[in-house]
């Protein structure tokens, strides 16, 4: 199978991603003598040994289950471990757009949490891009490592165990993402940090804290273009016939900041 | 100034964004001689030549206008020639990530439009990867080309006048993106040209079309982990101590339904 | 104590509303050597004796909880019985203001459920108006019996089961809200039962149930300022200095289709 | 036609409602000799005395139009002269079912405006009810009063030209509705004037004012069971076969905040 090996057949030490029905959906290596269990059936990891990607397999009770080569996203969603809470697909998405990030592009991240973004931001910063990757908490950055290494994503990134409010070691970097909660203590450092013009986006669960950065960011004379905005993924039931969207969604996250480093501002 | 040019200092013929407000964002390119006319007052484009991204200029009136370096998101909303309806940013982020495209991508577009979300493709995929792009109306092409050239993307990217309908010549392909008004219709050209398990997305106006599109999916048999969502962009004013989502938003623009191709699904 | 009788002070058999906290909010009717148990600590109902509206007592714990008079919205969330996903405040007021009712109204609803948006209309009307429901499920009509009962409002309705379907028995109303799975079925009764030009609400869970209503709207000829909207209610955690949308919502209940019953229209 | 005038009959001086099509929607008193213009033809008044509500006439064009009883929604949206940004009928339905307001309610408005709520709050209390009703401008209490008179209730308000912030002269009333910018500035007035446990709703364009109020109404100690909302309002194109919501929306006209009146809370 040489080099199809996890591109289009499952091999041992591939991840896969196991599409039972909606609410049964599993990502893990196939090991030697694993299994996978679950309330409608089990399935060995040696049957999966083989199969390509995107076919059918049996469960032991009989029910069809659906093997996928798992995207960034199955893979972050399924099988990263998480310890914080983390910024979703849909903000992800925007970011990725208004911090115009593109292979080769150097990002900052201040606040890399369990390392889901992190990963967002490394894939598409492709190989020849870096995303430096700050946090001050020492376990998260360990279990960052982990998911960045699971997603073969590790070597795009350098994580620092450091206070970024007391500055960054980069410098003339093209965007920064901050997803700590006081980030207006490292305007300072993103000013030192980011080549002039760059854009930033910055991540705040509550509306004061929006309201605090703004002043911040005002104060400081050094940024213009912002704009905040929310993003609000409705979900629906895809049954043709009872389309509807779902009952209950996830009406918030956070709000965005985005906004450009700029010289001084002229009065 | 030699590498720098249009990256870090505007010289001829660089693009560049030029802000006096939040209403007055105007993208160009910098031609010897030209001016830059606005209510504000005016700006000769020879002024700009040497300044570096990131700092302010005056207009004659003296009102202080910002230079920025345009994201593609800046270039696409301001200096792409527009003909048809765009798939805005809030949703062509979350295209990216659920179709997980990265630098080395192969991916399909059907209905190319003015090329905006074909940019945004090409830009995530970078110089090793590839957008092939289908429309049925050559005129389109012929605007999404020029916009497509002005970005510096175009090499990414094959354009095709060919009804996708009838099938793509393409095959293996990592993703799809589908944005006309009867993706039933290329449902059997998308199974031939992606790789098995590859991710698709559709774009819909309408829930009458989204109803259509999962009836088809479902009769095809060859889709799953299908999910329909909508993706709603709240703006806020960005004012510190008034802040307040604006008045009236863009409350609609479409529903994007994804999936992925499977092997014929077991009875 | 008087006329005060549940209107001011707390007597025996008022209903009284006792607030511990956001979550622990209960509406009960006081009894002699009743007890309200919560994992807060016990209330004795004799210690609520007397008690003035608005005032505060304590748990057997310490814990202080507030004694108010329900309102009838808090009496339908907290101590109607309910067999039926019910029409929510958000929509039952958008409900009172569309179809223009006021004491004194003469108003149809079908599908009656267990009573809570009967009630709402009932108290709208005033003792000399009258709500006609009309229901085919005998078990939900004794609830929603019991229900208004508790209200006090059910000598204002005329409660009847029967199948709209089938016609109803009023003439001249002056509004009507069909609440059931097929309204195109009853479009004929609403015809024969209310006054010329009179506004009618529709509320439907999917969007496939709104396209079929439109549609016999359109087809019956007799159906005029059709609008359809959904109300989202967004709630925010109430804390200053962390204000934020909840993290989850009530995505959807259903959708309200409004109308207006003319003569025949000319072709 | 007698008892029916203005009731099933167009008789002189009836409001009526012409409706062209969705977006020409006139509502007018009638008068002989009148003419109602508009770009798809003219319609005199005559024409429609004795018409029935519900009918349809033809403008000069021959296009059909619709003649309705104009609902106080209809009126206040037409015919009402405004002067202020007003509360929607998303939002003063929900007023009307959390202020429990009914038939005989005696309920205080602090911000009057052009009187639209007003207009809505006297329907709903009837004529034993009151609606006392507080501005300190006398121009608008001046419109207020012409839309109130105009739309029949204004013998049941109470208009007040005074500052509500040095206190009511009512007191034991039902429900209090302030919209005014700072109404942390009231909260004394309406201790006064409500009868205990009384709600209270707050109508705020801004997020900072929110925070404002809610810091205050936790300082007086007097408020509690307080809750913050938003009613957003989506709309629907109502066009079977191509139903999708309408491209802009009305996206914020403000937050709303319930709260309930109590003795002081113990410590």
């Amino acid at each position: 199978m040489g080099g199809e090996c996890c591109e289009t057949v499952v091999c041992e030490d591939c991840y896969v991603l196991v599409v039972v029905d909606e609410r049964r959906r599993f990502v893990f290596r196939v090991r030697r003598g694993g299994v996978l269990g679950s309330d409608k059936g089990v399935l060995r990891h040696d049957e999966l040994v083989g199969v390509g990607y995107g076919s059918w397999v049996r469960l032991s009770s009989g029910v069809p289950a659906l093997v996928l080569k798992p995207r960034l996203v199955d893979l972050a969603e399924r099988a990263f471990r998480r310890r914080t809470q983390v910024i979703y697909p849909k903000d992800q998405g925007l970011i990725l757009v208004m911090l115009d990030v593109r292979p080769g592009s150097r990002v900052l991240e201040i606040g890399v949490g369990s390392g889901f973004t992190t990963a967002v931001l490394a894939q598409a910063v492709g190989p020849e891009g870096r995303v430096y990757g700050y946090d001050v908490r020492g376990e998260m950055l360990a279990v960052a490592e982990r998911n960045l290494r699971d997603a073969g994503l590790l070597d795009r990134v350098v994580l620092r165990l450091a206070d970024a409010r007391r500055g960054v070691e980069e410098s003339m970097l093209d965007a920064a993402l901050v997803d700590i909660p006081d980030p207006w203590l490292v305007l300072e450092a993103l000013e030192n940090a980011l080549r002039p013009g760059a854009p930033a986006a910055f991540f705040l669960p509550t509306i004061s804290q929006v309201e605090k950065l703004l002043r911040a960011l005002e104060e400081r004379g050094r940024w213009a273009d912002t704009r905040v905005v929310e993003v609000l993924l409705r979900e629906y039931e895809a049954r043709p016939g009872a389309l509807r969207p779902r009952t209950t969604m996830i009406a918030h996250t956070g709000y965005l900041v985005f906004s450009r480093l700029t010289s001084p501002r002229p009065s």
